[in-house]
């Protein structure tokens, strides 16, 4: 699995003041801590700090990339805002994201060449916006990878985002986006996937329980991705205990590490 | 889900004891506790106690059945031991279990037949014994179901056992169970799946969270069945979250009513 650490957000209590104070020894310690719990890339996201993002978003990937020898998924929607963090990004970065949506693709696609990074592609475009059945997920899905690779974009350099919506809201949304998970694994299958997990169990109670549970399905599905707290010790079991089922941790040997460091909640 | 309970097994540590002392309220509290906790078969099964077992499995249904208004999941190779609880067995019994092996089939079918039992189908038979690969196992599946079937037994009737045998011995072996669970689905849309899970783990630490995790994926991929401790309440958490998330549970009610009465754990 590839985790992307989810801890700097300033949607996230404390972070919004950290960053606007830039405070450097929050967001390194943030960082640091990620990393150590696994963290394959540091997200680092300052959409609320609407009129700062451009200076604020860079000062984010400097500061993370001061201490830790990751690279940052780079979390914004804004161009230019992506532009100054990429400047000064360290090593291959992840942009997180573009859509099939024409002004969208047509800001972010240049980035994504000259910096050859990865990138998160949500499966949404101006004809169905979100699209509410799997069918139109995977079909937006797999044209938004056709176009990519067109524009020269390597298919294992593309995180497929499925869209998480809350079963809260409609019964099947969960199946929803592993129908497309499924759907677009099939299609291409060296293609990467990304997603946030949380939005799956919004409005309901017990949500660290639904989220592992749903993750859990989405790695069966083929979901090799996922932004979230490297810090969730019950999520990060499962990730584990997953990977030796899935035959991906040869010997479980990833796992029985894990085990030994104390670090397996059973 | 069709859930198991498993606690009365001469196989576990003082059930043996409590049989062969014939201790009926030993019996009948775990009988009571395990359809309090959601059981909806209780399994009995003696199988340990090879010189008595016609008598003990008889006695063991009569006395679950005298505290609980649940069918027992009548858990044995011997056609003799399972003619004996059958014949004493009120509603409609599971009988675990029948194999495409000819003189076990030849032994079991006529049992499955009078008494219009579930019946618990192993993909096994005497060419392959049981299969290391999903293809042969689903092409086993699928002629056993076909000769049950041809038999007079309900497609509804049948519990197909994938097999689950332990990830530590061949790394595959949880995709293999998965994949035949897909399969055979695939082809008979309304056959059930019933299994055990703690296989898949042996020799592994942590088990309870590889038996969790793996059961997760199995539901995805079709499995409605499986034999359990009910009163594992992680297990039990985690499968009204995947019925949740599978769209299993309409307005997540079931979710929610356990949830409010504490039986949640996140």
């Amino acid at each position: 699995m590839i985790i992307v650490g989810e801890k700097i957000n300033s949607s996230l209590k404390g972070v919004t003041d950290a960053v606007k104070e830039r405070d450097a020894d929050f967001v390194k310690e943030r960082a640091i801590s990620q990393a150590e719990q696994g963290a394959d890339y540091i997200d680092v996201n300052c959409g609320t700090l609407i009129d700062e993002e451009v200076e604020a978003l860079s000062w984010l990937v400097e500061t993370v990339q001061s201490v830790v020898d990751k690279p940052c998924c780079i979390d914004s929607p804004n161009p230019l805002a992506l532009a100054a963090a990429l400047a000064v990004h360290k090593g291959k970065p992840m942009i997180n994201s573009i859509t099939a949506e024409q002004d969208r693709y047509n800001a972010i696609l240049p980035l994504v060449q000259k910096y050859n990074a990865g990138v998160v592609a949500l499966v949404m475009d101006d004809e169905h916006g979100m699209p509410k059945d799997s069918n139109t997920r995977v079909k937006v899905g797999i044209k938004l990878i056709e176009r990519l690779v067109q524009d020269g974009v390597p298919v294992s350099d593309i995180y497929i985002d499925p869209l998480i919506q809350p079963i809260s809201t409609s019964g099947d949304m969960a199946i929803v986006a592993i129908e497309t998970i499924m759907g677009i694994k099939n299609a291409y299958s060296d293609v990467h996937f990304m997603c946030g997990l949380s939005n799956v169990s919004y409005g309901l109670p017990q949500r660290g329980l639904l989220n592992r549970t749903f993750l859990n399905m989405c790695m069966l599905a083929g979901l090799d991705g996922a932004i979230l707290d490297p810090g969730n010790v019950k999520m990060m079991s499962m990730i584990k205990a997953a990977e030796a089922l899935l035959n991906k941790d040869p010997f479980t040997k990833n796992y029985l590490k894990a085990y030994r460091k104390g670090l397996l909640e059973g």
